[in-house]
Order: C-alpha cells, then sequence, then structure tokens
C-alpha cells in the first residue's frame, strides 16, 4: 500500500515537495486509536526507542548505584546536540563507573548545534566522542556494564549480553519479536530492529501507563519518562523539536525522535502511545507529523493545540530570514 | 498521478526509506526520449538552472568587459561550498565592477564546506555574503547590472531589470511561461519559477546542443557550458555530487542540483537534456536519480556506467565508518 501525503512543502502558494507517512496510536491495551497508512511494515525507530533502550540502566540498580538524577536519565535517553552540558554530563556520567570517554564505540562526530561546533572550533578543539549525539545512552550502556560485572569491550555488539537486554527490554514492552532479520546497524553501532509501526505505538502506550509491566518494570519506565519530561534540555539540545513539543505541556508530552524520519511520542493523560515515520526519512517531516497528531489528540486544549499546530506548520526562510514558504500538515493528519 | 518510487535506501537487507520523484529526458527538438512518473506538474527548478540564469552574464557582454574565463563563469553557476577559493574569486569578480561583498543581497551563511566551516571558525572568522552559496551567481547579476548600467540595488526583487532578464531567459530557452502565478521566491532572495520537468528537459538540450538559438545565445550558452565541465570545483566544490559527475567523463557530463531535491543536466553527444526532481525534497536522492539515469543514458561506455552507477549507489556509514547501508537505484531507472 501506498501511505498518504502527511505534510506538504510550500514555497509561496505552491506545493514544493511532499512528504508521505505512516502513523500509529495505540493504547496500552493493544486497541488503535488511528492508524494512517501502513503501521504493519517493518520500520526502524532508530533513536526514537532510547527511553525503552535505557530499561537496563534503572533496573539493573546502576543508575541507583551511581546517583543518577533526571538529567542523567534524560541524557541516557538522548540523542543530544553535542552542547558543553551534553558532553560534560556524559563525562561526569563515565566517571562515576570509573570510565572515560575513551570506552565509548559510538565513533565521533561534531556537534549538531551550531553555536557549539563553532565555540569548538574557535578554542582550537576537535570533537570526541563525548560529543556523538549518542553518548548519553552509550554511557548508560556502559554504566549497566560495569555495575553488573559484565566486561565492556564490544558492547555495541548484537550478541553482548548488554545488547542482550536492551533486546529483551524492546521485545518486552512492544511485544514485536527482534531476531536477527529484523536486525541492522545503527549509526552509533548498536542493532536496530524493524518492527512494525503498532508495536512501537503500543510500547510507548505502555512505557506511559505501566499497563501490563511488573513494579520494577512500571517505576523504571514512570521514572525514565518523568525524567525526559522534566529535563527535555538534556534529550535534545537548544532549539530541537523534542524539546519545543515537551516544554509545550510540561509533564503531559513525552517525544522523541529518531534518524530517518522516525518517532515516537505519548500522552500519559490520555494513555496513548505513538510511533510515526516519514517514509522518505525527513526529519523536518518526522517533526510536522507528530506535532500535528499531537495538536489533534490533544485539540480539547485549545491553546496547547495551536501552540502544537504552530510547530506543525512551521516556516521555511530565506537567508535573510524572510519567510518565503511554510510546512502544512495535509487533510490525513486532520 | 503518484509518481514511482525511484531510490531506496538500505540499512542492512531491509529498505528503511523511499524516495519517488520524476524523470524527463528530451531532446533540442522536444522529442521526449525517456519520461518516468508526472513530467507535466510544475516544479521548482532552484539552483539546477543557474547556467540558463547566468546567459544575460554572457550575452550584455559583461563577461567579456570583466576578462571572466572558465572559472568566473562556472562561479556564476554555482552553488558553491564556500570554499576559500570559491569567496576569493566572487570577490574578484564583485571587483572588477567595482563593487564589494556588501552589494550581494543574497544573504549570509556558513560555508556549506565543513573543512573551510571550522577553518574560518578557527581563525576567529565569521561568514560574509561571498560564502553563500549563491554568491557567484549574484556576483555576476551585479557584474551584468553594472555593465548595463542599470541600477544595481533591489536586483534580487521581481521586476528588476536585471531579473527580466534572467525570466525572458528562462522562458526562451525552456519555452515555459514564468509568470506571477507560477513564481515564489528562493533561498537567496531572487524569484524562482515553478514549470513543468519537460520544459526544464528541453531547455536543457537546447543549452547542450544550441538548436534553436540565435547565434549569440549559442556562443554564450557554449561557454557557458564549456565553463562548468572545464571548472566543475568552481560549480560546487569538495566532494559534491555535481564535481564527481563532471569529472566522471570530462566534457561530456553537465549537470548541477538545485535544493529540494531539482537536478537539471546534460549529455551534449547525444543531444540530450534531463530534468528531475525527488518528490520530497531529498537532496542525496536527487544525486542517485541523476546518476543513474546518466548510467542509463551512457550504458555504451561500460567503464563510464560503472562509474556513474557506483554514485547512485552511495553508501550509508556509520560514526566509525563501517557501511551499514546503502542508496540502490529502483527497476523503474535501469
Amino acid at each position: 500500500m501506498t501511505n498518504p501525503v502527511l505534510i506538504e512543502v510550500l514555497r509561496g502558494a505552491i506545493v514544493e515537495s511532499a512528504h508521505r507517512g505512516a502513523v500509529a496510536v495505540f493504547d496500552a491495551d493493544g486497541k488503535s486509536v488511528l492508524e494512517i497508512g501502513d503501521t504493519s511494515r517493518p520500520v526502524f525507530p532508530r533513536s526514537a526507542v532510547k527511553a525503552i533502550q535505557a530499561l537496563p540502566l534503572v533496573e539493573s540498580g546502576a543508575a541507583d548505584a551511581y546517583g543518577f538524577g533526571n538529567r542523567e536519565l534524560a541524557l541516557a535517553c538522548a540523542s543530544h546536540s553535542g552542547e558543553p552540558a551534553h558532553a560534560e554530563l556524559a563525562r561526569a556520567m563515565l566517571a562515576k563507573a570509573g570510565l572515560d570517554g575513551n570506552a565509548l564505540e559510538c565513533g565521533t562526530h561534531w556537534p549538531s548545534n551550531h553555536d557549539a561546533e563553532i565555540t569548538l572550533a574557535r578554542a582550537g578543539g576537535t570533537p570526541n566522542a563525548l560529543h556523538n549525539n549518542c553518548s548519553g545512552k552509550h554511557s548508560g550502556f556502559l554504566c549497566t556494564c560495569v555495575h553488573a560485572g559484565i566486561a565492556h569491550q564490544g558492547y555495541v555488539k548484537a550478541g553482548h549480553a548488554l545488547q542482550e537486554m536492551v533486546r529483551d527490554a524492546m521485545q518486552s514492552v512492544t511485544g514485536a519479536r527482534h531476531g536477527a532479520d529484523e536486525r541492522a546497524t545503527d549509526g552509533c553501532s548498536i542493532p536496530t530492529y524493524a518492527v512494525p509501526l503498532k508495536s512501537f505505538a503500543l510500547g510507548f502506550a505502555r512505557m506511559a501507563t505501566a499497563r501490563g509491566f511488573g513494579p520494577e518494570r512500571a517505576k523504571a519506565a514512570k521514572r525514565l519518562f518523568s525524567a525526559c519530561m522534566a529535563e527535555p534540555f538534556f534529550v535534545a539540545g537548544t532549539g530541537r523539536a523534542d524539546v519545543a513539543l515537551m516544554e509545550a505541556a510540561p509533564g503531559r508530552i513525552f517525544a522523541k525522535g529518531g534518524a530517518e524520519g522516525a518517532y515516537c511520542a505519548a500522552v500519559p493523560e490520555l494513555g496513548l502511545g505513538i510511533s510515526l515515520k516519514c517514509d522518505d526519512g525527513a526529519g523536518r517531516a518526522g517533526e510536522a507529523m507528530v506535532a500535528a497528531i499531537l495538536a489533534k489528540l490533544l485539540r480539547s486544549d485549545e491553546a496547547l493545540a495551536a501552540k502544537l499546530s504552530d510547530l506543525a506548520n512551521a516556516p521555511i526562510e530565506s537567508r535573510v530570514g524572510a519567510k518565503v514558504g511554510a510546512l502544512r500538515p495535509t487533510a490525513a493528519l486532520s
């Protein structure tokens, strides 16, 4: 099946580009609340599922042992922008486990935040693995290994005890098989598994409600979600969509984007989990899609819905800052 | 009509994302050689038509008056990466007309070439309008104004004498109406007009063959095309697709990308013009599409076709440089 166009990109009054996609909204009992497009086709969630991947950090007792609060837990669920506060917190997390940035196996790239990148360059610096957007997640992985007495070398590889813990959490929360046939390698070298959007929507409804979880998992899920919603800057960074979405309604929206237009979100007060994927992998469209869906689900709060709708209709600007176009959700999302 | 998927993005063995698009290949008599998808829908060509937009620079006599050679003409057709050689040449072009970077109305952004950006920051510098990827085109515009005795202030605006010259060239070469209804504003503040892909394909076949052109236009088109093919670095920059495509067969391929997945190209020896647009605006897909189409048109040269095919199947790498996926043209392109 061909997914519908969900976001149009206008230049002036003309549609310049268009983004197709699929969206699943489920409750924690597995009831479908809204499905657009093909929600059964397997998609890679990429970084959108980091909150689930962080469950072992809390459930193993590592987060408590190292005294991690909201910021550290948010960073463990983050695709951060490599700003100084992000890199420094990742360093501090590793130090608690007696490690440093050299233990990270995620690779190195310049901060995605442009000001942070320029500041680092101006200071004569070069990036290290702490600046990698996944360094918080990887620091959480490493802390889990050290606390559990697992040799951390090769912790990114499929089959390593840490990745098996992560895979077990993913399978158990989403109810979907995460086998070798579904597996590929993420940008930060860990396995990523393609499973249906509907499974991720169910998983995030469970994360938001703890429905069907045992007491330890319920506590861990609540702690991770609360941490992300309390410290959205540490989940992403300055000017990022995840932050704008979570700050639009503090404590009421969880949102986490992944590469290639994947998004997972939840509205705890409604008991709903959301997952979506832009077919072509565009981040701008994934962001607009999740904002539009959240506006729809939360339409009874008119002020909030208007704020979310603004995020879904992001402007396109020229290099002198004039508005020359905008993103626009289609009727399929309204 | 729904355009077909032309490029798939694989992660491991699984299709992670997919790009739809349309392609037109025409000869200079207006004969359709190949059409995929909807080639009648108006699309913004953006920077892909800079070679046509540069015709007035040559036809007005400005290029000769200021002694511009291949590099200056290539830069006038460029979306360059803001590397030092690009910014310096734009400065030198403006100086010939007694102007400097302050006359540019394209706006400012950091160099898109990462090394150039970091080097500029390390030196304590900040970008100016000369680093704007369109500064060569705008320098050509300004030189045309000064040489023709037209007041240059506001040269980016629809209705300014310079933009009317550019619009006349676009209409005459493509045969398509460029009216107010088709108009929006490009990222560098000049007008951009949405017209059918088939018109751009015809226009680039004419640019490549001069068929149907008067002697002055024929000479100008040949000079601009020769300049771009002789100096591809000045059309784009280090590591860019336009450069790789034109260097794959020196003098035999013209290729110029635009924003939002637009591409125009030509194969002079076959007398063919090519235009295409990735529906969702992804540059990676526009680049892979044009490489695949060129490989198809030039398949009798097996070594060249293999080189172009490699460009169409670009790898996706993790942050440690491991190949974790690749782009793959679909059967619709082969």
